[in-house]
Order: structure tokens, then sequence, then C-alpha cells
């Protein structure tokens, strides 16, 4: 489990093409997505599976980075590829992956992509899902992937309180503040929603949102604060005023990492081209 | 963790009622739900909490015990219990059930009924589901919750083969050998159905049998030779041919105990009693 230190990295300039990795994988055992040194992580565990396969080191960017505890459904992930390593069929990259990989990081697709492609900046939109349990039992086959919260929530409540972030907006409220310093912070927010679902035999709710992109810690707070309405401690216009306060003191605290699930990534169609089978 | 040893217990007569908790466990950390001398099981743990909550030691009965690994929704586990406990009220019970037992047991419900009750004797029908992954992906969220298969399947050829099943039967073939000695082996299947399922992100095709009662292995074996049908190594008849056989041998291999949930017991109306609330 120990990282292998980047090696001298060729050149950075731009290869025959790009492999673009659609995983999945489960936060709990990770500290985030991105490599620090002597933390196993999401990327350190990739590019060491890849550095087996690939026999070279490769430079990974992801679509978003995720924090220490929080799930991944469809993570893309790119790399500049050598030619005869677009000439891997699809088959053979399933097989490799899944014997490389823990058993908690899962390639889902394989896909090409043109010279330059960037899984991060070619990204259009970013969907996540947080989950919670209100039930008075401790949530139990989900209890990884969800907030047991164990008090009732007024989802309508919460539901009329998100309407506001929908749109472009300045989300520093909900940024984590050591993140938002002098960078910016405006996003535009296409979309939320509630659900209720039933999952390994457990209720629960689930809030998603897509963006264009997100700032850090920015969903998980988005849902702190929305609880605070569903729990009645704040009224539904309250997260209208937090998000226009443009300050994180004014909204509701971050809700916790495992709730958390990166579901999808969007990509101008035509972008990610399938990988060979044959 | 060790197991405290079972002190003596007062008298086998019977109390003033019967206390029963309906529970979930995750099987994954344990040696079963039975207990097994310096072994981790499910009816150890829920004994140390009850030893703990009520002061005494307390004699466990349970709908049906489940093999190392199998997981539990609603299994329903009762105990002779004193008029003093049968006036603890609910919320107390699920409160202290949350604190002492550990994350991967949970308490679903408490219900009470007449002395003598029994979940075991007194159940009239139990229910599993079996839980298969055939994408070409690991699966992820639910990697502890199903059997990934990686090929695909023939389902409805599977559902044709499991039609044999449903009625009074000898299951001896679907039956561990060393458990069938000398014991009855008729079981009555009321019914076998399958679906797809989405769970956290994945597809599944879920297998769920109801029956007045199972033999030891009786649904992994059922499992294990359904997707002998299903990947085409066995056509749709062979599976009446094995039940018809009454011998372990003429049936497939026992699917992995990962995949296995007990999901539901089913009493006779008005016997289980709620737990008083107030």
């Amino acid at each position: 489990m120990t990282q292998t230190p980047i090696t001298q990295y060729p050149e950075r300039e731009v290869l025959d093409g790009t492999i673009v990795l659609c995983v999945g994988y489960d936060g709990a055992r990770f500290s985030g997505y991105a490599e620090q040194p002597g933390q196993l992580t999401v990327a350190g565990e990739i590019r060491r599976a890849l550095q087996v396969f690939l026999r070279r080191d490769v430079e990974l960017t992801c679509a978003g980075r995720t924090d220490a505890g929080v799930h991944a459904i469809s993570q893309y992930v790119s790399f500049p590829a050598y030619e005869s390593e677009l000439e891997i069929l699809r088959k053979r990259w399933m097989r490799a992956m899944a014997a490389l990989l823990p058993s908690d990081i899962s390639l889902n697709q394989v896909y090409h992509a043109s010279p330059g492609f960037s899984a991060r900046f070619d990204a259009r939109a970013r969907t996540y899902t947080y989950r919670i349990a209100t039930g008075e039992s401790k949530p139990l086959l989900t209890r990884n992937y969800c907030w047991w919260h164990r008090m009732p929530l007024d989802v309508g409540a919460m539901e009329r309180a998100a309407a506001c972030l929908v749109g472009e907006h300045d989300f520093k409220s909900f940024c984590k503040v050591a993140s938002a310093v002098g960078k910016p912070t405006c996003r535009f927010v296409r979309e939320v929603s509630f659900a209720s679902e039933r999952q390994l035999g457990e209720e629960l709710i689930a809030f998603t949102i897509t963006g264009n992109a997100f700032l850090h810690s920015m969903v998980r707070t988005i849902v702190g604060s929305l609880v605070e309405v569903g729990s009645g401690r704040r009224d539904e216009e309250w997260l209208a005023q937090a998000l226009a306060a443009c300050d994180r003191l004014a909204a509701g605290p971050t809700a916790p990492a495992q709730g958390l699930c990166f579901m999808n990534v969007e990509y101008d169609d035509g972008v990610l081209l399938p990988c060979p089978v044959a």
C-alpha cells in the first residue's frame, strides 16, 4: 500500500491521444481522490495499477476530486497515451484493471479522446447524490453510503428551499473557507432534486445536484444547510439568505462525507470515443 | 470482542412473557448467527448487548440461523422475559440497542408475545433473497451483498427451471450432506421469483424464495444450481431431475454466502404485539 513516487515523466508534450477511464470507488478506505504522500488515495491506487499494466508512469487528470470518504459511481480519469496503448482492446483493459485495482475501485468503461483532452477541463457538468437515512433504526447495509440523521426531515421544505440554488450564483457561502481565498466562487447549478429511494432494504432520501462545477465541500455544505431547514431549525427562506451572504459562516454545517456520491460527468457528444473491442 | 460464557440461567420455566426483537445485520464480519466459542457471532453480540441492558443473561431463539457471511434485513430473535422487562418502552429499547450493538447489527423493531412463544417454532414462513451481479465490471458499493458471476445469465431459463421448486418436496439434493443425516428433509416452498434491481448504482438479479422452512445451505445450493442453468451449462429440465434425485451430488455448487440475505419471517396475525410506547 506504499505509494510509488512519481518517477520522471518523459515529456509534458501531447502524446498520440488520450485514454479516459470511467471508474467507481468506495471512498471509505481512502484519504480522498487526490494523491498525498504516505496516504492511501484513489488516484494513487489507479496510478499504481496503470504503472503495472502500461509499464510506465502516467499523469492522471480527474473530472472532480473527491474528499476522504466520498464515493464515486462514475468518475472520469484521463491521461495522454501512446499509440500502442490506444490499440489495447477493451476486454484486456477490463480484465487487467479488475485484477490490478483493489476491490473498492472498479473500472466501468474505457474511452479514447483526442490529444489534449482533459477529464477535468472538458467536463460540461457534474452530478452528485447525497443520501440521508431518517429512520429510528440505524441504517444497516447502506450504513457507509448515507448519513443517519435519526430525526424525520420535512423534505417539502428542503425542496422549496433548494430551488434558490438553481442558476448562476456566487456559492462562496458553501465553500470551505481556505479553498475560497482568491479564487472564483461563481458556479452554475442546473438542477436539484429530491427522491425517496429504497436501497438494500433501507428507505433513504436522495438529494441530487447537477452543475457545471462545484467548490470544495459545496455539496456537503448545501446538504448540511438543507437539513437545517428540513429539521425545522431554520425556515425555508433562510437558505436564500445564506447564499446571498457570500460568507461561509452564514451557511449550515458540512454534512458527513460518507453520504456523498459522485454520480456522473457530462462531456460534449462525440468527444469520448469507444475503446476498440477487436 | 470476547464472548461472555453463558452463565447459569435461573430456570427454564416460562416467564411472564416473551420479548421478540426484529434485527438486521451485515454478515460479513460474523462467523454466522449461532454462537460458537471464541468466534464473533451475531447471537453472541446480541446476547452481550442484552446482558448489559437487562443485567442478566438471556437464552435467545432465532427464526433462522444464518451461515457466516449471510446478511439479514429482518431476523426475529425471541427470549422469555420478566414482567419488569415487558414494561420497557420502545424508545428505550431502540436507543439502548443502537448504543450497545455494533454498527453492523441493527434493531428494527421490538414486539411482545405470549409466554412460550418461539421465534423459531412459531414462524410460518421465511423469505430469502439472493443477489447476483453479471456485469463486466466488478460490483462496487454492493460488492459485499451480491455474487459477481461475471457472465450474462439467461434469467428466463432460470425462471422456468425454478418453477419445479414450488410445493412440498424432499429437498435433500439441496441440503449440506452432514446436516441431512437422519433428519427430515421435506420442506414447502410457497413462491420463487426473479427481479432486476438497481441498488447503489449497480444492476443486480435478485432471486427471492419463500417457504415454511429451509434446510442448511438450501437457498445457496438452489442458486448455485439455477446459475448452472442460467449460464447454459445445464438445460432447464435438469433442475427438476436434480430435485428428484434426493442426492446432494445431483445438484450444482453452493453459491457464495455474501449474496444471501434473510429478508423476512411471517407469524400468525396477532401473535406479535407492539411494545409499549408510553
